[in-house]
């Protein structure tokens, strides 16, 4: 069996360094490019495509609201929908032009920060997303969440999805990320986090913090390395897997 | 005998409009569109490709340092040249994609600005910018003045150059723009500027301050629409080109 | 009697221009001036600051949420309060320094768009804004709007208030605008918009779309600048007001 | 004798940190706070400036050109001295006022990157980064490199100077920097730097690449904490001060 691994990158800019891109490409198969419009620059958004391509990463746009203060993690309300589709095939559309520069391909996409959490529950914002995915290019595959508005627009406009996990996250019984806010709502523990993984893999189900299952296919699990202690999960997290013979491949080569 | 009218478009920003956009897409056949870095936004930039493709305009990518505040007129120096071309691929790509999306063709790229002067000067600066266009679409014809180092860049690197004279500015003898410092370096009058232009094509030569003559082939000549007298004056010029029985054309559809 | 007539102004940026800012001066005795967050840059700010002195007119800072692409008028959640109140002292404080370098004096605060209509419901965010004031200048006057959460907060601290209504706006039974997206919520009709303000101005009351009043002392009468019919409007207010023998005077000159 | 200890603090932005400003806060006596421009944000200035109150810290204003992708370092030619100084008004204006809220008291101004290059060679800049420092507070200190037209600039203004030493850094004959892309011209050995230091503050005088000296009262010495290794020369040269007997107090409490 086979999973793919994948990592928010290219969050730099200027002279400010964010996260540990070179450690993190030794260890997953799928990168998250920033757009530009929460963090990445083109410089920076350039540097980890090619990065990305020797290590031999796939790679995908990462766009967001319009937020560097923000980081794009602020929800910006009252958005029409046909605006945020303009806002991300012009995202997309840049770092694809980048990608197909420095000779590799642009395999997908994953809404950033708010613009993701909001479009999981909002089927507008959902089809905004995905149509702009397909506007660039119909091959593209969409990172979803399984069961939340983003797998369902996706499907709805014909594109192929990937459904992910959080390797530090715990889930409500509706299936969506427990919030931040709440105590024990981020895992920090490397191997607790590894146990949840394999467990939710095995069962090919997200385990909720009641213990409710809800049955899911797995493609993609997501992963950090804005610290230390993110990048060692990391690395525990490959290895337990690799350790059990699941096998680590990017899902734009896996999926049909 | 044919020629092109080009003009700047796109150059709002959100609630900021900027440029007679509607009324000079009825008088020329070009518009070169701001890719967010000196003026225009993703809805704008939208917005714009959608009205020239329902008047029949080709559309280009109008790079330009990222100086918002500035309107990409402030000089930026010491930039590296492969800073340079990622940053102009990041715009290119992201209005490319805006003008898939709504169904339109990108044509071709010219620098706005700072970017465009100092690249006219700089042969570094300017394979910096065709380098850009080529990479993400070798058909892409740069928007060059004739004789200067943007011209001999696009040329070295097998680019198709559409040469540029501009109806409401003087030259200086080495081909290059009188400085907008300089008194009379503007042209305000309509007539005198379309007998300029008029005058500029018959002799397929830059008429220069002092008289001297500069062989260029002419294949477009750049109108403004920021304010009334500018379209104004872009209304003048065209209908003294159709008098002589110049026929205005995209010079996508006419350059081979 | 007396009442204020204040305006926002300001709002131009780098080369865009917005507002009939000259227009309005010769209107209205209060300017809230933007701060750069929402727009405005240092050199409209200077600029609409010697304006206003020169006018006799009152100025204000007029702080946002930091949203140039959307003007300050995009809800952004979850902010800290805390951080709300540097975000402001930082604006109030580059707005004063600019007005006591032109030899005018700040006189209140206005907050602008989102910032201003959520801190209206909102006590936390309310109580930011007047701590923001209050820490640069405890003389500074808050503009509330009569009933809300920004009035509460300013007396809470002890600071003085200037109570607004708005001559273009209809009002909720709970005093508060109603939604610009409901028919009729914004009046174009300048003589039934003087209509309406006189008719507050004798009851010292809102009155609300259902017919309700709130008892309201008012002490300012916002009007607008963006377009033609807006600065017409403002003219007709103005006459109407004089006809009949009210003295239109900054607020703070006739607050205690 | 006595000497003040400078360092460039509060360049962090949204979730980005840079420098280990809480280690240098413990090493310098003065702190140039980032206003925003080319780093830095309401938060973050405030934050240091909290933290510089509590280390007894003094606290100055660091405006730069607007520029965050460059950190300010890149030149932006052209700019209208007038425009310059409102521009650093406006800085200065935000930063005291974030001082004053805290309860600390701005003490100086010093020029950031390439405002603070560009003025050093140019009176008409330096004259408007002066002008703009009086305009904000007579009492305003301007840091300034011995000799160099900021120095000019704020003598003829009647604002009082420190006269800073760069202690990685090597000179020219003409009391400027050496170029930062010349061999040499930055110093990372601590000892070197530190004999440096203790050399020129004996002389009272710069020695240049020649061997030339030029005579300059030294005030402070600016120190840098963007990497470990700078926080180390920071600590050897305040240990080797130290041991010399040489007081480090800040420049605001010496100065007359």
């Amino acid at each position: 069996s086979k999973v793919d691994l994948n990592c928010d990158m290219g969050e730099s800019f200027g002279v400010y360094t964010l996260g540990a891109d070179a450690e993190m490409l030794k260890l997953v198969t799928t990168a998250n490019v920033a757009c530009g419009f929460h963090a990445g620059d083109p410089l920076v958004i350039d540097r980890t495509i090619r990065l990305a391509l020797d290590a031999g990463v796939a790679v995908g746009a990462h766009p967001s609201f319009l937020d560097p203060w923000g980081f794009g993690r602020r929800p910006i309300q009252g958005e029409d929908p046909g605006d945020i589709e303009r806002m991300v095939i012009y995202q997309i559309g840049a770092v694809r032009a980048l990608a197909e520069a420095a000779g590799h391909r642009l395999t997908h996409v994953k809404a950033h920060g708010s613009l993701g959490n909001m479009a999981a529950v909002d089927l507008d914002l959902a089809l905004a997303c995905a149509r702009a995915a397909r506007a660039v290019d119909r091959d593209l595959i969409l990172v979803v969440m399984p069961g939340m508005e983003t797998e369902r627009a996706a499907l709805q406009l014909g594109l192929r999805v990937a459904r992910e996990v959080f390797a530090d996250r715990t889930y409500d019984d509706n299936g969506n990320l427990t919030s931040r806010k709440k105590p024990g709502a981020v895992l920090h523990d490397a191997e607790m986090a590894a146990d949840r993984v394999l467990a939710m893999l095995e069962a090919q189900a997200i385990t909720t913090v009641t213990g409710a299952t809800i049955p899911a296919r797995i493609d993609t699990i997501c992963v950090h390395g804005d610290n230390p202690a993110a990048v060692e999960m990391a690395r525990v997290i490959r290895a337990r897997l690799e350790t059990q013979g699941i096998a680590i491949e990017p899902f734009s080569r896996t999926l049909r």
